[in-house]
Protein backbone atom coordinates (compact mmCIF):
# COMPACT_ATOMS: atom_id res chain seq x y z
CA UNK A 1 0.00 0.00 0.00
CA UNK A 2 1.33 3.24 -0.56
CA UNK A 3 0.23 4.75 2.91
CA UNK A 4 3.37 3.09 4.41
CA UNK A 5 6.51 5.13 5.26
CA UNK A 6 9.74 3.59 2.87
CA UNK A 7 12.51 3.62 5.46
CA UNK A 8 11.32 0.77 7.11
CA UNK A 9 14.38 -0.40 8.92
CA UNK A 10 14.04 -4.28 8.01
CA UNK A 11 15.72 -6.73 10.74
CA UNK A 12 16.97 -9.72 8.92
CA UNK A 13 14.49 -12.36 9.35
CA UNK A 14 16.69 -14.36 11.75
CA UNK A 15 17.53 -11.15 14.06
CA UNK A 16 16.69 -11.66 17.56
CA UNK A 17 14.23 -10.50 19.73
CA UNK A 18 13.99 -6.99 21.48
CA UNK A 19 14.40 -7.70 25.26
CA UNK A 20 11.97 -4.69 26.48
CA UNK A 21 15.06 -1.85 27.71
CA UNK A 22 16.24 -2.56 24.22
CA UNK A 23 13.02 -1.82 22.41
CA UNK A 24 12.58 1.22 25.18
CA UNK A 25 16.32 2.49 23.91
CA UNK A 26 15.34 2.15 20.00
CA UNK A 27 12.19 4.32 20.94
CA UNK A 28 14.39 6.45 22.94
CA UNK A 29 16.82 6.34 20.15
CA UNK A 30 14.09 7.58 17.40
CA UNK A 31 12.62 9.97 19.65
CA UNK A 32 16.00 11.96 20.10
CA UNK A 33 16.96 11.73 16.62
CA UNK A 34 13.01 12.99 14.74
CA UNK A 35 10.60 14.19 18.26
CA UNK A 36 9.67 17.65 17.05
CA UNK A 37 11.71 19.20 20.28
CA UNK A 38 14.43 19.96 17.93
CA UNK A 39 12.23 21.66 15.56
CA UNK A 40 13.73 24.93 14.64
CA UNK A 41 10.06 26.58 15.02
CA UNK A 42 9.82 24.83 18.76
CA UNK A 43 13.71 26.54 19.00
CA UNK A 44 12.07 30.18 18.58
CA UNK A 45 9.15 29.77 20.03
CA UNK A 46 11.25 28.81 23.30
CA UNK A 47 13.68 31.55 22.75
CA UNK A 48 10.91 34.36 22.81
CA UNK A 49 11.44 34.94 19.49
CA UNK A 50 7.80 34.47 17.81
CA UNK A 51 5.80 37.35 17.03
CA UNK A 52 1.88 36.96 17.95
CA UNK A 53 0.92 36.52 14.42
CA UNK A 54 3.34 33.67 14.40
CA UNK A 55 2.07 31.72 17.46
CA UNK A 56 -2.00 32.31 16.16
CA UNK A 57 -0.59 30.66 12.84
CA UNK A 58 0.67 27.74 14.99
CA UNK A 59 -2.26 27.75 17.14
CA UNK A 60 -4.66 28.01 14.23
CA UNK A 61 -2.84 25.08 12.77
CA UNK A 62 -2.46 23.15 15.62
CA UNK A 63 -6.02 23.09 16.51
CA UNK A 64 -6.31 20.70 13.65
CA UNK A 65 -4.24 18.11 14.99
CA UNK A 66 -5.74 18.18 17.97
CA UNK A 67 -9.09 18.13 16.90
CA UNK A 68 -8.68 15.08 14.79
CA UNK A 69 -7.22 13.07 18.46
CA UNK A 70 -10.15 12.04 19.35
CA UNK A 71 -11.42 9.99 15.86
CA UNK A 72 -7.73 8.78 15.89
CA UNK A 73 -8.37 6.81 19.31
CA UNK A 74 -11.90 6.43 18.24
CA UNK A 75 -10.48 4.43 15.42
CA UNK A 76 -8.07 2.26 17.51
CA UNK A 77 -10.91 1.81 19.98
CA UNK A 78 -13.16 0.45 17.22
CA UNK A 79 -9.96 -1.55 16.59
CA UNK A 80 -9.63 -3.11 20.17
CA UNK A 81 -11.44 -6.86 20.32
CA UNK A 82 -10.68 -6.40 24.21
CA UNK A 83 -12.79 -4.51 26.46
CA UNK A 84 -9.89 -4.35 28.71
CA UNK A 85 -8.20 -2.50 26.42
CA UNK A 86 -10.84 -0.70 24.97
CA UNK A 87 -11.74 0.92 28.86
CA UNK A 88 -8.18 1.85 28.80
CA UNK A 89 -8.13 3.77 25.37
CA UNK A 90 -11.60 5.47 26.35
CA UNK A 91 -9.86 7.69 28.61
CA UNK A 92 -8.07 9.48 26.13
CA UNK A 93 -11.55 10.48 23.82
CA UNK A 94 -12.37 11.55 27.42
CA UNK A 95 -9.62 13.43 27.50
CA UNK A 96 -10.18 14.76 24.19
CA UNK A 97 -13.70 15.35 24.16
CA UNK A 98 -14.35 16.21 27.79
CA UNK A 99 -17.42 14.81 30.34
CA UNK A 100 -19.53 16.30 32.96
CA UNK A 101 -16.69 17.17 35.21
CA UNK A 102 -13.77 18.15 32.36
CA UNK A 103 -14.13 20.76 29.71
CA UNK A 104 -11.40 18.61 27.65
CA UNK A 105 -8.54 19.06 25.21
CA UNK A 106 -9.93 20.56 22.73
CA UNK A 107 -11.59 23.57 24.36
CA UNK A 108 -8.75 23.56 26.00
CA UNK A 109 -6.85 24.67 23.03
CA UNK A 110 -9.40 26.24 21.74
CA UNK A 111 -8.79 28.73 24.79
CA UNK A 112 -4.76 28.67 23.91
CA UNK A 113 -6.17 29.90 20.29
CA UNK A 114 -8.06 33.03 21.73
CA UNK A 115 -5.64 33.73 24.33
CA UNK A 116 -3.65 34.29 20.80
CA UNK A 117 -6.29 36.50 19.97
CA UNK A 118 -7.82 34.35 17.31
CA UNK A 119 -11.75 34.42 17.21
CA UNK A 120 -12.69 30.83 18.49
CA UNK A 121 -14.67 30.68 15.50
CA UNK A 122 -12.30 31.31 12.97
CA UNK A 123 -10.27 28.33 14.66
CA UNK A 124 -13.22 25.54 14.80
CA UNK A 125 -14.06 26.09 11.24
CA UNK A 126 -10.48 25.75 10.35
CA UNK A 127 -10.52 28.40 8.01
CA UNK A 128 -6.67 29.71 6.90
CA UNK A 129 -5.40 26.26 7.87
CA UNK A 130 -2.63 25.04 5.97
CA UNK A 131 -2.94 22.52 3.19
CA UNK A 132 0.43 20.92 4.24
CA UNK A 133 -1.38 21.06 7.83
CA UNK A 134 -4.14 19.14 6.87
CA UNK A 135 -2.24 16.06 4.78
CA UNK A 136 0.03 15.57 7.62
CA UNK A 137 -2.73 15.53 10.33
CA UNK A 138 -4.66 12.80 7.91
CA UNK A 139 -1.92 10.79 7.94
CA UNK A 140 -2.20 9.66 10.79
CA UNK A 141 -5.54 8.84 10.63
CA UNK A 142 -4.78 6.86 7.20
CA UNK A 143 -2.14 5.09 10.00
CA UNK A 144 -4.23 3.87 12.73
CA UNK A 145 -6.69 2.85 9.81
CA UNK A 146 -4.67 0.64 7.53
CA UNK A 147 -1.91 -0.66 9.91
CA UNK A 148 -2.06 -3.48 12.78
CA UNK A 149 -3.17 -2.40 15.85
CA UNK A 150 -0.01 -3.02 17.45
CA UNK A 151 1.60 0.41 14.96
CA UNK A 152 -1.55 2.37 15.61
CA UNK A 153 -1.00 2.02 19.25
CA UNK A 154 2.72 2.42 18.82
CA UNK A 155 1.95 5.88 17.00
CA UNK A 156 1.33 7.01 20.09
CA UNK A 157 4.32 6.85 21.65
CA UNK A 158 5.57 10.30 21.08
CA UNK A 159 4.00 10.76 24.57
CA UNK A 160 6.97 9.25 26.10
CA UNK A 161 9.09 12.30 25.04
CA UNK A 162 6.00 15.18 25.38
CA UNK A 163 5.91 16.09 29.34
CA UNK A 164 9.55 16.78 28.63
CA UNK A 165 8.41 19.13 25.86
CA UNK A 166 5.37 20.26 27.26
CA UNK A 167 7.16 21.13 31.12
CA UNK A 168 9.72 23.53 29.14
CA UNK A 169 7.30 24.99 26.83
CA UNK A 170 5.35 26.32 29.68
CA UNK A 171 8.03 27.82 31.45
CA UNK A 172 9.19 29.32 28.03
CA UNK A 173 5.57 30.78 27.20
CA UNK A 174 5.19 32.01 30.60
CA UNK A 175 8.29 33.95 30.53
CA UNK A 176 8.56 35.35 26.80
CA UNK A 177 4.58 35.59 26.16
CA UNK A 178 3.15 36.43 29.47
CA UNK A 179 0.00 37.51 27.62
CA UNK A 180 -0.71 33.96 26.81
CA UNK A 181 -0.50 32.95 30.37
CA UNK A 182 -4.41 32.24 30.72
CA UNK A 183 -4.39 30.12 27.92
CA UNK A 184 -1.90 27.17 29.17
CA UNK A 185 -4.46 25.02 30.64
CA UNK A 186 -4.16 22.30 27.66
CA UNK A 187 -0.58 21.86 28.30
CA UNK A 188 -0.95 21.90 32.26
CA UNK A 189 -3.76 18.99 32.03
CA UNK A 190 -1.24 17.14 29.37
CA UNK A 191 1.29 16.67 31.89
CA UNK A 192 -0.75 14.63 34.30
CA UNK A 193 -2.54 12.55 31.53
CA UNK A 194 0.05 11.66 29.10
CA UNK A 195 2.56 9.45 31.00
CA UNK A 196 -0.85 7.67 32.32
CA UNK A 197 -1.28 6.76 28.44
CA UNK A 198 2.12 6.39 27.35
CA UNK A 199 2.85 3.83 30.20
CA UNK A 200 -0.21 1.95 28.96
CA UNK A 201 0.79 2.26 25.16
CA UNK A 202 4.43 0.74 25.84
CA UNK A 203 3.32 -2.09 27.90
CA UNK A 204 0.88 -2.84 25.10
CA UNK A 205 3.91 -2.86 22.58
CA UNK A 206 6.27 -4.89 24.95
CA UNK A 207 3.60 -7.73 25.04
CA UNK A 208 2.35 -8.02 22.22
CA UNK A 209 5.58 -7.27 19.62
CA UNK A 210 6.31 -10.97 19.72
CA UNK A 211 8.94 -10.97 16.99
CA UNK A 212 11.53 -8.83 15.85
CA UNK A 213 9.65 -7.97 12.62
CA UNK A 214 6.69 -6.45 14.66
CA UNK A 215 8.65 -4.69 17.38
CA UNK A 216 10.52 -3.09 14.10
CA UNK A 217 7.13 -2.12 13.00
CA UNK A 218 6.35 -0.64 15.88
CA UNK A 219 9.59 1.31 15.71
CA UNK A 220 8.94 2.49 12.57
CA UNK A 221 5.62 3.65 13.27
CA UNK A 222 6.66 5.68 16.17
CA UNK A 223 9.89 7.27 13.32
CA UNK A 224 6.13 7.98 11.19
CA UNK A 225 4.51 9.90 14.01
CA UNK A 226 7.51 11.86 14.42
CA UNK A 227 7.58 13.03 11.18
CA UNK A 228 3.48 13.65 11.05
CA UNK A 229 4.69 16.00 13.94
CA UNK A 230 7.78 17.58 12.40
CA UNK A 231 5.93 18.45 9.02
CA UNK A 232 3.56 20.49 10.72
CA UNK A 233 6.27 22.08 11.92
CA UNK A 234 8.32 22.82 8.94
CA UNK A 235 4.73 23.82 7.69
CA UNK A 236 4.76 26.71 9.64
CA UNK A 237 7.79 27.55 9.86
CA UNK A 238 8.50 27.90 5.87
CA UNK A 239 4.88 29.64 5.07
CA UNK A 240 5.41 32.01 7.85
CA UNK A 241 9.20 32.23 9.54
CA UNK A 242 11.12 31.92 6.67
CA UNK A 243 11.06 32.20 3.70
CA UNK A 244 7.16 32.84 4.57
CA UNK A 245 4.86 31.86 1.76
CA UNK A 246 1.56 30.66 2.76
CA UNK A 247 -0.03 29.10 0.02
CA UNK A 248 -3.77 30.72 -1.44
CA UNK A 249 -6.25 30.56 0.95
CA UNK A 250 -3.95 30.11 4.42
CA UNK A 251 -3.75 32.57 7.26
CA UNK A 252 -2.17 35.54 7.02
CA UNK A 253 -0.32 37.55 9.88
CA UNK A 254 -1.76 41.09 9.98
CA UNK A 255 0.89 43.83 10.44
CA UNK A 256 0.77 44.74 13.76
CA UNK B 1 -14.97 13.83 8.71
CA UNK B 2 -11.21 15.49 9.14
CA UNK B 3 -10.08 14.61 5.45
CA UNK B 4 -12.24 17.49 3.72
CA UNK B 5 -10.57 20.87 3.37
CA UNK B 6 -12.42 23.34 5.00
CA UNK B 7 -12.03 26.36 2.51
CA UNK B 8 -15.32 25.47 0.80
CA UNK B 9 -16.65 28.28 -1.20
CA UNK B 10 -20.35 27.64 -0.41
CA UNK B 11 -22.97 28.96 -2.28
CA UNK B 12 -26.26 29.52 -1.04
CA UNK B 13 -29.16 26.94 -1.00
CA UNK B 14 -30.77 28.97 -3.64
CA UNK B 15 -27.76 29.62 -5.81
CA UNK B 16 -28.39 28.88 -10.01
CA UNK B 17 -26.70 25.82 -11.30
CA UNK B 18 -23.86 27.58 -13.50
CA UNK B 19 -23.74 27.23 -17.40
CA UNK B 20 -21.00 24.36 -18.93
CA UNK B 21 -19.16 27.85 -20.18
CA UNK B 22 -19.31 29.86 -16.38
CA UNK B 23 -18.38 25.88 -14.54
CA UNK B 24 -15.02 26.06 -16.85
CA UNK B 25 -14.51 29.48 -16.31
CA UNK B 26 -14.85 28.64 -12.84
CA UNK B 27 -12.45 25.84 -12.84
CA UNK B 28 -10.06 28.07 -15.33
CA UNK B 29 -10.20 30.38 -12.03
CA UNK B 30 -9.20 28.05 -9.35
CA UNK B 31 -6.30 26.74 -11.74
CA UNK B 32 -5.01 30.39 -12.65
CA UNK B 33 -4.47 30.95 -8.68
CA UNK B 34 -3.91 27.50 -7.32
CA UNK B 35 -2.23 25.14 -10.23
CA UNK B 36 1.65 24.43 -9.98
CA UNK B 37 2.87 26.67 -12.53
CA UNK B 38 3.37 29.52 -10.94
CA UNK B 39 4.85 27.58 -7.93
CA UNK B 40 8.55 29.10 -7.16
CA UNK B 41 10.10 26.23 -7.29
CA UNK B 42 8.83 25.61 -11.55
CA UNK B 43 10.20 29.28 -12.04
CA UNK B 44 13.68 28.18 -11.12
CA UNK B 45 13.47 24.53 -13.00
CA UNK B 46 12.12 26.73 -16.15
CA UNK B 47 15.11 29.61 -15.44
CA UNK B 48 17.95 27.21 -15.27
CA UNK B 49 18.51 27.82 -12.17
CA UNK B 50 18.46 24.29 -10.59
CA UNK B 51 21.36 22.35 -10.12
CA UNK B 52 21.38 18.22 -10.75
CA UNK B 53 21.12 17.60 -7.11
CA UNK B 54 17.66 19.69 -6.76
CA UNK B 55 16.34 17.99 -10.07
CA UNK B 56 17.33 14.67 -8.45
CA UNK B 57 14.98 15.42 -5.22
CA UNK B 58 11.94 16.49 -7.87
CA UNK B 59 12.31 13.33 -10.03
CA UNK B 60 12.88 11.14 -6.63
CA UNK B 61 9.73 12.61 -4.91
CA UNK B 62 7.22 13.06 -7.76
CA UNK B 63 8.20 9.35 -8.51
CA UNK B 64 6.36 8.70 -5.49
CA UNK B 65 2.98 10.89 -7.21
CA UNK B 66 3.43 8.94 -10.01
CA UNK B 67 3.73 5.42 -8.63
CA UNK B 68 0.41 5.90 -6.99
CA UNK B 69 -1.76 7.58 -9.77
CA UNK B 70 -2.46 4.12 -11.31
CA UNK B 71 -3.54 3.34 -7.80
CA UNK B 72 -5.56 6.49 -7.64
CA UNK B 73 -7.03 5.74 -10.96
CA UNK B 74 -7.80 1.69 -9.82
CA UNK B 75 -9.50 3.36 -6.76
CA UNK B 76 -11.99 5.35 -9.37
CA UNK B 77 -12.28 2.23 -11.53
CA UNK B 78 -13.91 0.30 -8.90
CA UNK B 79 -16.52 3.02 -7.76
CA UNK B 80 -17.82 3.53 -11.23
CA UNK B 81 -20.60 1.84 -12.23
CA UNK B 82 -21.10 2.12 -15.63
CA UNK B 83 -18.93 -0.18 -18.01
CA UNK B 84 -18.71 2.59 -20.24
CA UNK B 85 -17.23 4.93 -17.61
CA UNK B 86 -15.04 2.26 -16.92
CA UNK B 87 -13.98 1.72 -20.44
CA UNK B 88 -12.63 5.42 -20.82
CA UNK B 89 -11.10 5.62 -17.40
CA UNK B 90 -9.42 2.04 -17.52
CA UNK B 91 -7.07 4.09 -20.55
CA UNK B 92 -5.30 5.49 -17.59
CA UNK B 93 -4.02 2.94 -15.81
CA UNK B 94 -2.99 1.73 -19.01
CA UNK B 95 -1.16 4.79 -20.15
CA UNK B 96 0.48 4.63 -16.42
CA UNK B 97 1.37 0.85 -16.02
CA UNK B 98 2.03 0.19 -19.87
CA UNK B 99 0.73 -2.81 -21.81
CA UNK B 100 2.23 -4.95 -24.29
CA UNK B 101 3.14 -2.28 -26.90
CA UNK B 102 4.35 0.67 -24.44
CA UNK B 103 6.15 0.92 -21.35
CA UNK B 104 3.77 3.23 -19.39
CA UNK B 105 4.32 6.31 -17.65
CA UNK B 106 5.95 4.74 -14.70
CA UNK B 107 9.05 3.38 -16.47
CA UNK B 108 9.28 6.84 -18.31
CA UNK B 109 9.46 8.97 -15.28
CA UNK B 110 12.24 5.80 -13.78
CA UNK B 111 13.98 6.97 -17.14
CA UNK B 112 13.45 10.01 -16.40
CA UNK B 113 14.95 10.15 -12.99
CA UNK B 114 18.04 8.04 -14.28
CA UNK B 115 19.14 10.85 -16.83
CA UNK B 116 19.27 12.82 -13.48
CA UNK B 117 22.04 10.23 -12.58
CA UNK B 118 19.63 8.57 -9.78
CA UNK B 119 19.85 4.48 -9.28
CA UNK B 120 16.67 3.70 -10.83
CA UNK B 121 16.25 0.94 -7.89
CA UNK B 122 16.55 3.91 -5.36
CA UNK B 123 14.29 5.41 -7.44
CA UNK B 124 11.82 2.23 -6.83
CA UNK B 125 12.39 2.04 -3.48
CA UNK B 126 11.23 5.64 -2.60
CA UNK B 127 14.16 5.68 -0.49
CA UNK B 128 14.87 9.34 0.54
CA UNK B 129 11.68 10.92 -0.18
CA UNK B 130 10.13 13.64 1.88
CA UNK B 131 7.31 12.38 4.37
CA UNK B 132 5.50 15.93 3.40
CA UNK B 133 5.67 14.17 -0.41
CA UNK B 134 4.24 11.27 1.04
CA UNK B 135 1.33 13.03 3.20
CA UNK B 136 0.14 15.15 0.22
CA UNK B 137 0.42 12.56 -2.18
CA UNK B 138 -1.84 9.95 0.02
CA UNK B 139 -4.43 13.15 0.71
CA UNK B 140 -4.78 12.45 -3.65
CA UNK B 141 -5.76 8.47 -2.43
CA UNK B 142 -8.42 9.85 0.49
CA UNK B 143 -9.93 12.54 -1.68
CA UNK B 144 -10.67 9.71 -4.31
CA UNK B 145 -11.70 6.54 -1.31
CA UNK B 146 -14.04 9.21 0.79
CA UNK B 147 -15.09 11.96 -1.55
CA UNK B 148 -18.66 11.44 -4.52
CA UNK B 149 -17.11 9.77 -7.32
CA UNK B 150 -18.29 13.36 -9.18
CA UNK B 151 -15.11 15.02 -6.63
CA UNK B 152 -13.23 11.93 -7.56
CA UNK B 153 -13.27 12.78 -11.14
CA UNK B 154 -13.23 16.00 -11.02
CA UNK B 155 -10.03 15.91 -8.61
CA UNK B 156 -7.99 15.00 -11.87
CA UNK B 157 -9.16 18.18 -13.70
CA UNK B 158 -5.89 19.53 -13.08
CA UNK B 159 -5.16 18.06 -15.97
CA UNK B 160 -7.28 21.12 -18.49
CA UNK B 161 -3.74 22.77 -16.95
CA UNK B 162 -1.06 20.49 -17.52
CA UNK B 163 -0.55 20.40 -21.17
CA UNK B 164 0.31 24.33 -21.22
CA UNK B 165 2.75 23.88 -18.58
CA UNK B 166 4.52 20.49 -20.32
CA UNK B 167 5.18 22.31 -23.15
CA UNK B 168 6.78 24.93 -21.48
CA UNK B 169 8.58 22.74 -19.26
CA UNK B 170 9.80 20.16 -22.30
CA UNK B 171 11.23 23.39 -24.03
CA UNK B 172 13.17 24.29 -20.73
CA UNK B 173 14.45 21.34 -19.78
CA UNK B 174 15.98 20.86 -23.28
CA UNK B 175 17.47 24.46 -23.33
CA UNK B 176 19.10 24.69 -20.00
CA UNK B 177 19.68 20.85 -18.61
CA UNK B 178 20.00 19.21 -21.79
CA UNK B 179 21.84 16.25 -20.18
CA UNK B 180 17.98 15.48 -19.58
CA UNK B 181 17.08 15.29 -22.79
CA UNK B 182 17.07 11.93 -23.07
CA UNK B 183 14.81 11.46 -20.03
CA UNK B 184 12.37 13.21 -21.54
CA UNK B 185 9.58 10.31 -22.75
CA UNK B 186 7.32 11.35 -20.27
CA UNK B 187 6.59 14.41 -20.87
CA UNK B 188 6.08 13.24 -25.04
CA UNK B 189 3.89 11.09 -24.07
CA UNK B 190 1.28 13.44 -21.57
CA UNK B 191 0.87 15.94 -24.37
CA UNK B 192 -1.09 13.79 -26.57
CA UNK B 193 -2.75 11.20 -23.02
CA UNK B 194 -3.97 14.29 -21.33
CA UNK B 195 -6.47 16.42 -23.36
CA UNK B 196 -8.23 13.12 -24.18
CA UNK B 197 -8.62 12.48 -20.70
CA UNK B 198 -9.36 15.85 -18.91
CA UNK B 199 -11.75 16.32 -21.73
CA UNK B 200 -13.64 13.37 -20.96
CA UNK B 201 -13.71 14.13 -16.99
CA UNK B 202 -14.79 17.81 -17.61
CA UNK B 203 -17.97 16.73 -19.78
CA UNK B 204 -18.53 14.17 -16.99
CA UNK B 205 -18.17 16.79 -14.55
CA UNK B 206 -21.05 19.01 -16.79
CA UNK B 207 -23.32 15.92 -16.94
CA UNK B 208 -23.15 14.66 -13.38
CA UNK B 209 -22.79 17.89 -11.29
CA UNK B 210 -26.73 18.79 -11.22
CA UNK B 211 -27.06 21.03 -8.20
CA UNK B 212 -25.18 23.87 -7.73
CA UNK B 213 -23.95 22.22 -4.71
CA UNK B 214 -22.20 19.30 -6.81
CA UNK B 215 -20.75 22.38 -8.83
CA UNK B 216 -19.00 23.85 -6.15
CA UNK B 217 -18.00 19.97 -4.37
CA UNK B 218 -16.00 19.70 -8.11
CA UNK B 219 -14.18 23.13 -7.85
CA UNK B 220 -13.49 22.27 -4.35
CA UNK B 221 -12.03 19.25 -5.64
CA UNK B 222 -9.98 20.88 -7.97
CA UNK B 223 -8.68 23.20 -5.81
CA UNK B 224 -7.55 20.69 -3.21
CA UNK B 225 -5.86 18.59 -6.04
CA UNK B 226 -4.26 21.82 -6.84
CA UNK B 227 -3.13 22.37 -3.52
CA UNK B 228 -1.80 18.66 -3.44
CA UNK B 229 0.70 19.42 -6.53
CA UNK B 230 1.70 22.73 -4.43
CA UNK B 231 2.50 21.49 -1.30
CA UNK B 232 4.55 18.72 -2.78
CA UNK B 233 6.55 21.71 -4.65
CA UNK B 234 6.93 23.61 -1.71
CA UNK B 235 8.13 20.62 0.64
CA UNK B 236 11.05 20.52 -2.13
CA UNK B 237 11.70 23.76 -2.24
CA UNK B 238 12.01 24.68 1.37
CA UNK B 239 13.85 21.37 1.76
CA UNK B 240 16.20 21.54 -1.08
CA UNK B 241 16.43 25.48 -2.31
CA UNK B 242 15.84 27.57 0.87
CA UNK B 243 16.22 27.44 3.28
CA UNK B 244 17.30 23.81 2.50
CA UNK B 245 16.64 21.70 5.61
CA UNK B 246 15.56 17.89 4.79
CA UNK B 247 13.86 16.47 8.05
CA UNK B 248 15.77 13.31 9.49
CA UNK B 249 15.92 10.12 6.60
CA UNK B 250 15.27 12.55 3.31
CA UNK B 251 17.61 12.49 0.50
CA UNK B 252 20.47 14.50 0.74
CA UNK B 253 22.02 16.65 -2.70
CA UNK B 254 25.85 15.33 -2.91
CA UNK B 255 28.36 18.54 -2.76
CA UNK B 256 29.32 18.17 -6.86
Amino acid sequence: MAVRSVETETASPAAPLLSDEELRARFQATGEERYHHRHPFHLLMHEGKLSRGQLQAWALNRYYYQSIIPIKDSIILSRGPDPVFRRAWRKRVVDHDGDATSEGGIKRWIKLAEATGLDPNQVRAGNGILPATRFAVNEYLNIVRSRSLLEAVASSLTELFSTKLITLRVEKLREHYPWLAGGLDYFEARLYQAPEDSQFAVNYVYDNAKTRAEQELAIQALGDKCDILWAQLDALHFAYVQPGWPPAGAFRIEAS
